[in-house]
């Protein structure tokens, strides 16, 4: 199938939709945990978190614009500056998903979604019980994306938490740590780790 | 394990670098394809990737910083206009990770690495004939991201090819489409789909 420009601005918004935010390929299924200051909690699913670099350790997301719905997980980190990315797993992606759904602010997608808040010593946003691979983020920076009105939020590593048998061979494998992906807006995908190659030297490039 | 912000801050380099490439989870695979004006071809692995927004139909990604190395990518889409995305499959995945030695300029990693360029009428970025899932970008604008000198490249959607047996009830299959995924820096994934859940209304949501 060969969709032009013309095509795909032709297209009805829902196909559009789902077919446009298919086309990256595979996402990474996260809930993201945010607290107001008042303590009201929030949990929320992203597959925009993307990794900014290492040192220091920076990642972001993707945030749509704030004018269309209340953005509650935005206003809470800007209100308390922490927050937590939580991967998803399969025995909990339903759960998940439902985090989606516009529920009223004082509401916690934790409670509805059948999700358990936990607190770790220090450090002031909850952390989702239920998910073995975890991380602490503070808030560094947004930056308006004036194009479209999406907003990139960036955040520093404090905290980060992952299972001990995820770590083989000094390398993070996601097949053991039982992470998902997601493609579109709500389909989820299991992975299979297929090969791990060396880092690429042009010396050592095989004679294809 | 429990890595603390100062426990990160005091690991080596490289096992830094693996460790926080692979926290956010999965990350799509894919080859970026650009052109010189002078014609000469360049293409790069990148795992950075990600959807902004369908309409118009955005997509960014994530360049390091251009002092460290050239960085032919982004040299050639400044002086262009236009690149490509092309989706890593299974058999390709060692000519596609091997892209990512640096060659020298006048060396194109279609020709080092074993794989196909491919022209479309009026489009004048090269694809990857051996992928199957590609897209067309028109550059729209950068925007530095000062914590850390990396580069937030964003275009537009001009042309998507995708093959026709990945589109199922109306939603892309990336397991069909057999695109991949990235963890860290070098390690791949194939996907199997899992399940989809309809869009979430608060109505609906289960009793969990």
């Amino acid at each position: 199938m060969h969709y032009t420009k013309k095509d795909i601005d032709n297209l009805d918004r829902v196909t559009r939709i789902k077919i446009i935010n298919s086309v990256t390929g595979i996402k990474p299924a996260n809930l993201i945990g945010s607290m107001s200051n008042e303590g009201q909690t929030n949990l929320a699913v992203f597959s925009s978190i993307v990794h900014l670099g290492s040192k220091p350790a920076l990642l972001g997301f993707i945030l749509r614009p704030t004018g269309e719905v209340p953005r509650h997980t935005y206003s809470n980190i800007l209100e308390n500056g922490f927050y937590t990315i939580n991967h998803i797993h399969p025995e909990f992606i339903e759960k998940a998903h439902y985090t989606s759904a516009k529920f009223h602010q004082e509401i916690s997608e934790f409670g509805a979604c059948g999700l358990t808040e936990e607190f770790i010593e220090g450090f002031k946003a909850p952390f989702v019980k239920e998910s073995q691979f975890k991380i602490g983020m503070r808030y560094k920076q947004s930056m308006d994306i004036p194009l479209n009105g999406t907003i990139l939020v960036i955040g520093e590593i404090e905290q980060l938490i992952l299972p001990k048998e995820s770590v083989v061979d000094d390398d993070v494998d996601l097949e053991r740590s039982k992470s998902v992906g997601i493609s579109g807006l709500n389909s989820y995908y299991s992975l299979s780790k297929l090969d791990r190659y060396p880092y690429a030297r042009v010396k050592e490039v095989p004679d294809f």
